[in-house]
This record gives C-alpha cells, sequence and structure tokens, in this order.
C-alpha cells in the first residue's frame, strides 16, 4: 500500500512539473470551499477521534491539538486561501552568471517533488500541509497520528474530491490511511520516491524519523525554549515576557519552558515572578538555589532541564552569569527560541551571537517563532536543524533549484 | 577517539564564531603558504600511498585522482588563496521584517558550525575542503580513504601547524587517523557534535553514508550523466560534445556515462559517433538496436544503465522520442547533469523542465558542472539531493541561519 501511495505521488509530481501558478492557486480555493461546504462531516469525524482519545485519558494540551470547531475549520479554509494569494515560488531566476565562453547558467526555483509529512494529533496539519506542498508544485503524503486518523482521513477526502475540478491531479494530496508504525517505517524507507520528509511533532516522533528514515529529513518543532533574566532588568520588562512566553499557549513549541535567571537578581525577583506565575496555574521545578530561596518548589531532576514540557510547567535556574545561561541553553536547548532580557546592548549582542538556536530574542517572548509572525505567511513547521531551513518554513522551504545551462557547442578547455 | 575528536571540533567551533573576515583569510593564506613550504614531505607521503596501491591494483582512473605532484600541490596552495579572496559569506543580513508591534526581525548568515566530510582517494580534498570550511566560520572533520590516509595525515598536520599562528583554533581542521570503518560509522552517529556531513566519492560510498548517518547528509558527487541526441541534430554539433563529455577527464563526476540517440538518425550516425569514440579507446555498451547497427559492440545488461563506470566506459541507448529519453534518464539517472543536442528550443525547453536533475544542458557539454565554472568558487562537492543545496556547492552553502529579534518588551496576542 504505501509503495503504492509512494508511486502516485511521483506520479502526480511530473504532472505539476507543468502547472501555472494560476493553476495551483484556484485549486487551492477549490480546496478552501470544499473544506466549508463540508464542515459538518468534518466536525462529526474529528468528535470521534476526540471521544476516543478522551476515553484514552489523553491529557487537556493534546486534547486542546486534537479538537476542531465550527471556527478551526474556517481558519483552515482561510490559511489555504492566504496561501493562494502569496507570490508564486516556482521559477524565481535566483542567479544568472554568463561564462566567459558565452554560456548562460542560470538557477532557477523549482518544486522539491514529493513531500512526506509525519505528524501527530493536530488535524489542521493536513489542510495546512497540502495547501503548502500544493502552493509550492509538490505532492504530499499525509502520515498523521493515530489519535487523529478519522479527522485526517475525512479532511483528505474532501481535499482530494476537490481536486478533482481542478488541474492540479488528485494524488498530489494523500493521506495514508493507517496508523500502524510499520507503514510509517516503510514510507521513511522510500527515497526513490519521497524527495524530503518532514515529522511534525514531539521530541519522540522527531527522533524515530530521524534514526530510521533513509530520506533527507527536516527537523521541526522541539521548543525547550527559554529565557534569560540579565542582572540589570527589572519586573516590568521582564514579567510580562515571562507570562506571555509561559503561558499564553504551552502546548505548542515555542512557548517558554526554562527560565534562567542571574544570581545578582534572583533572591529580589524570584518571589514574585513565581507567584505571579503559580495565578496561571504554573507548576514550577527549581534547581537547588531556587528551592533555598523558595522551599516549596520542587527540584528539578537533571532530565527536566532538557524536557519539552508543552504544559503549564517551568524549570528555574539561576545562573552565575551571562557565560552559564549561554553554555546551559546550548548544552540543553533544542536550537528552537531563546530570550534575553536585558537593558544592555552588548550583553545581548553577545547571547544573540553566541546561542545556537534558529531564533534569537532580545526584550520579547518566545512565542513569536512563527511563519505568520515573521512575515512568510502559512507555515509547514519550524525547523530546529540547520540544514535547507532554519526557523519558520513556508512555501519556499519546500522548493529546490535547478541549474538550466544554455549553449552553443561548448566544451570544456 | 572519534567523541574527542568531534567534542574538539565542537569547541573550536564555538570560537570560530567570534572571529572576523580578516582572522579567517589570513588563516587561509597561512594553510596556503605551509603547503607549499612544505610540498617536498607531501610529495613524500603521497608516494607510500601511491606505491600501496599499486600494489593493490588500484585501477587507472583512480591511481589518477590519488596522486600528488608539485603543481597538484601548488594547485592546492591556489585554491586556499582564491577562497581567502572569495566575499565573506558570514553576518549577511538576508531578510529584514519590521512586525507591526515594532518588533525588528533578521535572518543573518552564520556558521553551520562542524562540517564532516567523508572522501575517497583525491588527497587535494583534504585541503580544499579545510579551505572552504575555515572560510565560511566552520571546523571540519576529515575522514579519507585508507588509500590516501598518508597523504591526508600530512597535509592535515601541515595544516593544523600554519594555524597555531593564526586566530583560528589549531582543532578548526583535523584528520582521522584511522581508515577503519568501524571508526566512520562512530563518526556518522556523532550528531550531538557534528551538524552536517558530506560524503564525496562514487555511489557505494554516498549509500552507506545514506543508510548509516544519524547526521543530516548532503550527498555529492555520483554522477550518471546524459547526452540525449534530438533528431535535428547534426554531427558538427554533437560529435565534439559527446567526445569532451566522455574522454576529457573520464574519472569525475561530471563525465558523459551514457548516450542516447533517437531512432531517426542513429543509423546515420552512431557508426561515426562510435568509430570516433574509439579512435579515444572508449569501450562502447549498447542496447540490442545499437548492437543490429554495430555488430561489433558488446550489450549492456540492465545494471549498465544504472552505473556511472569513471573510466572510458560508455553506454549506447536508441530511443524512439523525447519522451522515453526523458524517462529513461528520469529512471536511471543520478540526477546530476544531462544534456540534449538540438537546434529545436521548444524542445530544449521540455528537456529542461521536465528532466530532474541539479543541472540540465542545451548544447553544451556535461563537463561544466563545476563551482568554478559556474562561477562559485572552489566548491566542497556537487550536490545530488534537493535538500539544502543543488549542484555545486561552495562557501555559502556550508552556512546556515539564525532570526534575531530585537524588542521593547512585545508579547504575542
Amino acid at each position: 500500500m504505501i509503495e503504492d501511495i509512494c508511486k502516485r505521488a511521483k506520479a502526480a509530481s511530473v504532472q505539476m512539473v507543468g502547472l501555472s501558478a494560476e493553476q495551483r492557486n484556484s485549486a487551492l480555493c477549490c480546496m478552501a470551499d470544499a473544506l466549508e461546504a463540508n464542515v459538518d462531516d468534518i466536525l462529526l469525524a474529528n468528535a470521534v477521534d476526540v471521544r476516543a482519545a478522551e476515553g484514552r485519558g489523553l491529557k487537556a494540551a493534546l486534547l486542546d491539538r486534537l479538537s476542531l470547531d465550527q471556527k478551526k475549520v474556517g481558519n483552515m479554509a482561510r490559511e489555504l486561501r492566504e496561501v493562494a494569494a502569496l507570490a508564486d515560488p516556482i521559477g524565481t531566476v535566483l542567479s544568472s552568471y554568463v561564462h566567459p565562453n558565452g554560456l548562460i547558467i542560470k538557477q532557477l526555483r523549482v518544486p522539491m517533488g514529493v513531500v512526506g509529512v509525519i505528524y501527530e494529533s493536530r488535524p489542521n496539519v493536513t489542510s495546512d500541509s497540502a495547501g503548502v506542498c500544493v502552493k509550492s508544485g509538490n505532492a504530499v503524503i499525509l502520515r498523521g497520528g493515530s489519535d487523529a486518523l478519522q479527522s485526517n482521513l475525512c479532511i483528505g477526502k474532501i481535499l482530494r474530491e476537490a481536486l478533482l475540478n481542478t488541474d492540479v491531479p488528485v494524488d498530489a494530496v494523500q493521506v495514508v490511511n493507517s496508523s500502524d508504525r510499520r507503514d510509517a517505517e516503510e514510507l521513511m524507507g522510500m527515497r526513490r520516491y519521497i524527495d524530503v520528509l518532514i515529522p511534525r511533532g514531539g521530541a519522540d516522533l522527531i527522533n524515530t524519523v530521524i534514526e530510521k528514515s533513509k530520506i533527507p529529513v527536516i527537523e521541526t518543532g522541539t521548543g525547550n525554549c527559554h529565557i534569560y533574566l540579565e542582572e540589570d532588568t527589572d519586573l516590568d520588562m521582564a514579567l510580562p515576557i515571562i507570562i506571555n512566553a509561559k503561558t499564553q499557549r504551552p502546548g505548542v513549541c515555542n512557548a517558554a519552558e526554562k527560565l534562567l535567571i542571574n544570581s545578582k537578581i534572583a533572591e529580589k525577583y524570584l518571589p514574585k515572578i513565581i507567584t505571579e506565575l503559580r495565578k496561571y496555574k504554573v507548576e514550577i521545578r527549581g534547581d537547588q538555589k531556587t528551592c533555598q530561596i523558595m522551599p516549596d518548589v520542587i527540584e528539578a531532576t537533571e532530565q527536566d532541564w532538557y524536557t519539552e514540557y508543552l504544559d503549564l510547567i517551568i524549570g528555574i535556574k539561576i545562573v552565575e552569569d551571562l557565560t552559564e545561561a549561554i553554555s546551559h541553553i546550548n548544552k540543553y536547548g533544542t536550537k528552537h527560541s531563546e530570550a534575553i532580557i536585558t537593558y544592555d546592548a552588548a550583553k545581548a549582542a553577545r547571547f544573540m551571537q553566541e546561542i545556537d538556536s534558529a531564533a534569537v530574542y532580545w526584550n520579547a517572548s518566545t512565542r513569536f517563532t512563527d511563519g505568520n509572525q515573521f512575515g512568510l505567511g502559512t507555515e509547514i513547521g519550524i525547523s530546529t536543524q540547520k540544514l535547507h531551513a532554519r526557523g519558520p518554513m513556508s512555501i519556499q522551504h519546500l522548493t529546490t533549484t535547478k541549474h538550466v545551462i544554455e549553449g552553443n557547442g561548448q566544451t570544456r578547455k
């Protein structure tokens, strides 16, 4: 079954090379219309998934990701229309060079071919990923988590039916009807057909894909994000950023998971910060020094410093200085998003240069690491690796290039 | 040993983040001077490798790759100076976006960190790779083939000694003193320390690295390159290109390995083409139809169509039309470089659009796929994958990006 899906995706990707931007954009609008016209079917399928997940005791942050409502489906349709409205990335001439012998050497932006997406419980990923892939001229194979299987199959069916009336081949969008781990592993070996594999989800999913995949992978979305308070900061600046980064949406990858604080200001500010976090029901796990200042705080384990909680939990550590903050983050972080809160421009510059992460912030919430917030449009994920794309990825990151060379008989000397 | 090498590379890469372009360029010039000053040592070490390889009966094309002489060492030094003279890629602002809330979001070019290079018998890869890595602010771990071990160790020692008098840390360049396969496999698992792994060599090496590596890989260098003669072409245009692409340097990846010819012109042109190729001692392996026209041609096997010979051998196949040529190339090729020879612009355009390769040529030799020929400067390899870099890779392809965001207390709504 998996190889058959891959072959059909490959054939669809070949057909898509010849399509114009208008043909792809018009298909995206049909896909959006179809989602809206079939919202009841989607919510019905989603209700089946949600009920089953509640029965299995899925935790709140994951249920929030799984659940759809009228508004969320409306947002999925809106995202597709927004993607249709973005400038077309295909065919752009990225560079042009005339060789002394007269050869014209151009580098053009072309579709990647076949994109595989392996994800967890958010069914909106199905339509968002389909949208950015069709926009960028690719065929996509979508393999979501078992929690969302009925929702994903329903959304996939609606999108494919919509494509029937367009120039984009139906097999440009396929949802794998299986939550069997062996099928996922077979998919990860399909290097002959799939050009890039994008896992979207938690650390376990990402690590499994990295271990098993023979296809080039773009790691996305694991965010053990840090905020560091330098000794000169004040709570007017720091506290709203901490509360926003930790509590505004704790289940997403750009939420803060750790707070580092300079030892010179820890005694003065930590009690107020912890009291305020607790108002938002945040559980505190502190290092030994934090527990000395606030004896009712649970002591963090070594494992805590590596953990992305995706929940209302924060790890707090007191550090001696900027140097210790930087080395802690580079050791335990996931290279996603980290912030320094300070009025000292030189310290901020050092933090932003030496921290090895996709996004480094000075006096702002880590929650901004997002394709829309960065002005890129809908994202297909946030890359935490250094190859190909880093940070929020959108349509241009689903393309590759081709060198097109025109001559009149040139041979190499 | 391997983990120790990796740790030292990582530490060196952190130190390199703070270096200026001048500091890196000056180190490159010291490296070039040192190669020239120690050419006798290099040739002595290389003679040991070459003698051993001859004893093992290494084939001519590979011996050509392994052997150094005064001129080749001079070229290695010249390459380092040319890399030093290239514009600096680090710190470039690739995009800048001001969020409606006032956040300033910039995307900067930064070093990748630690680059691993696994290669075969060309010792010049040692200094070329060290050069592009130092230029782009990276530390490099070089693991060459057993054939060239003495040459590589000698070149590595000279380059490291040169770094002692510069601001670039000595451990920015390390040559692995082992040709044990288990050490190579251990290296491929060092995801914590190495940011990208670049295999440079034949198909077996590349496939092994793809199978075993947990580190993101850029595939390079396997070139089963094709030339297709359309029915309207003539030998004045076609023959010099075929001879150049096949015979000028048969042991390199952009040499042509296959000739496809339209059936309408096969009987007329093939005898002349084959006679000419044989003057250059090229062995011909033909499909059944070719053997019917030229009965003294050896019949090619199915495996031949997949094979990169890297030798004076060419596979010849008669195809019905452009469509068959395109699908043959997309099936059997390695997505490196392919050429169409025709006076028909529409057919050339279709070939260049539908062929899924890093470089597509109209009326020119495939031998031009090369960083210097494309105006990029020294290359670190030719990528045949679609992720991150495609085609000749140079210093900018050894960088990644970082989003640097400056605010004054912004939180997400």
